[in-house]
């Protein structure tokens, strides 16, 4: 079993930001699975979604059941091998898992940042990312290696830092939201905002945090992040207190606030998990980061003219039933990159579980990336 | 132009509901357009979805702005055309324009009824319906129409009183919710009930409404009335403060709170309308109706054998964009009547618009709407 070990890392110097706004010094957490080669070209950085940190791989020493978000991906002869590689998870700036974010203290104002805390963007954290892999003596990373907004960071690399990156790797990600998944994140920061007890994203010192929006925020993720299909197979029409066959089973208690399905009993159990920990100020940061990403926008929209400067190769992956990040979407990546004769491969994975799929075992998925990962080693064996 | 008048029936007589419970007395509100013949023959009863009313077509006298949710379809010389047809358009009990609801005063109590007005089903709604039927003398439907929750009634209508109706017509409709239906009316309805102004249900005496939830309610309900191609038609990644090709145009504001895209301000906007107007606990029980819909529960699923009562002739119609109510939800229904051998015609629509089609001008749409009300004419002359 891999051992996980966070670790952290300050930052003095200023980090300016996309907005104009600059961040003082900060602290980045983070954590390296496998060991760097002699030569310093194995370095694998994987970067993380929404609700994701550093600890990408493992468990921690004593914690059986901490595993990392990929733990499924990542580790000793898993897809991407950290006997291999050498694998970097980090925390991004205005999360809540590490880094430097909202819950922090301002130095300019002593007070806590809380709705203060700038606003960060895709390649604010991909900036950010350098200066890490800067002070680990990384110069060109094997690969860059993320999935849904961390897709985004890895297209971002290639874009920022096209000769530090050698491969990206892109899963069920996107070159930008579309009007309906900008739709879906204001609803939820709306819900955080209205919560009475958001107080103007001050709730710190107030002794409360607004989990009322929370709630609300993550139910509506989890809609986006299942399709359709996997949602009936998993619940259906089914009642949370009867059991098909049973007696009295399919019998209505008609309330309309009582949980009556099991789907209810699902999402307010997901609702009410992720207001315990997760930080309101966070959800807003990280879901306007998703918003403004779109690298093809100072190319009046022109995506092949936007990547004309990524250089590394690629393997782009989408699911079929994900309709959050459509399998267009990343076609739109692919067609963009042939425009400009890049070396890519591109699976799409007949899955049935939506965006989360990226996240699950599949073996064709696992398979499609044990072997890029594969040739990318021999590469740099 | 067709000048409405609105009207009330009073029920002195209890309605035993779905759940057990029952209503005493109780008043619908109802309008009627165009001319009962002389047996009765050309009436048409026109069911409404979740955020509509009795007033389906025509203005009310003075006020040019006032048209029914439904005037393109229903008027003189429209598809379903009131020189030929008498039309009642009746608001559904629980609702909260006109007939008993929730803001009215409970009998029993002697107090607004609040969280404790009872539990409605479509089923409901339909006994409530022919009981008004009853009252102005209309044995026999000519047809029963509806859109999304209102094709549900219509459907209702061919079971619990199949020798009362000739043609049933259901749009935009399901035999039943999905999973995902329930879950994006579970989060609706808790941003509703855990606003800290909704009281319990009991807001009313207390001055406020929850205007937070019933805003966050309202947004969700329109993502999934549009599809996401007409969102981003309509929409798009648009600035709101900037226009394409302007100066500054594509300039970020780096801010998580104020508006920065189009489809953001649409949604608020739409989010203060509603909430300005609507009741909450008629949204409470209106999605639970929708929840509770599942003729084919009674069959173990099988929804042929639940159809198997019906024996009016059927239009359906479904929009290939709707993602809500989508064509192979249709399809179950024409599917379930073909196998018991009914009357039926089909039309899938290839409309841009999502669910939104049903209410909209399409001319293919109107076309077949009007070919169909044609016919049922001709019998009925």
């Amino acid at each position: 079993m891999l051992i996980a070990t966070p670790q952290s890392m300050h930052f003095p110097a200023a980090l300016a930001l996309q907005s104009g706004a600059s961040i003082r010094g900060y602290d980045l957490s983070f954590e390296t699975y496998g060991q760097l080669n002699a030569d310093h070209s194995n370095a694998v950085l994987v970067c993380h979604a929404l609700n994701a940190s550093h600890h990408v791989a493992g468990v921690y020493a004593g914690q059986e059941k901490s595993e990392g978000w990929w733990d499924n991906m990542i580790g000793p002869g898993k897809p991407v091998d950290t006997d291999k590689f050498f694998v970097i998870g980090v925390n991004n700036l205005g999360s809540c898992f590490g880094s430097t974010g909202p819950m922090h203290i301002n130095p300019d104002s002593g007070r806590i940042y809380g709705a203060d805390f700038p606003v960060v963007t895709v390649e604010d954290w991909v900036d950010a990312q350098a200066r890490l892999l800067d002070a680990l003596g990384i110069e060109t990373l094997a690969a860059v290696l993320g999935g849904s907004l961390g897709g985004m960071q890895a297209l971002g690399w290639t874009l920022q830092y096209p000769q530090r990156v050698r491969h990206a790797v892109v899963v069920a990600s996107a070159p930008n939201l579309t009007a309906e998944n900008i739709a879906f994140n204001e609803v939820a920061r709306r819900a955080i905002v209205t919560d009475p007890d958001f107080h103007g994203g001050h709730f710190y010192q107030h002794g409360v945090t607004p989990k009322r929006g929370l709630r609300i925020a993550r139910m509506i993720g989890h809609i986006t992040y299942l399709s359709d299909d996997v949602m009936n197979e998993k619940f259906g029409r089914q009642l949370r207190d009867t059991l098909i066959g049973e007696e009295g089973a399919g019998a209505y208690k008609y309330s309309t606030q009582e949980v009556e399905f099991q789907i209810e009993s699902y999402l307010r159990y997901q609702g009410d998990k992720f207001a315990e920990y997760f930080d309101a100020n966070t959800y807003l940061l990280i879901t306007r980061a998703l918003d403004y990403f779109d690298p093809a926008q100072a190319f009046e929209g022109h995506l092949s003219l936007a990547l004309a400067r990524a250089t590394a190769k690629f393997l782009l992956v989408s699911f079929t039933t994900d309709w959050r990040f459509s399998p267009q979407r990343s076609r739109e990546i692919v067609k963009a990159l042939l425009d400009n004769r890049r070396h890519l491969s591109y699976a799409e994975i007949d899955a049935p579980h939506g965006h989360d799929a990226f996240l699950l075992d599949d073996a064709r998925y696992l398979g499609v990336m044990r072997c890029y990962f594969d040739g990318i080693a021999k590469e740099t064996a």
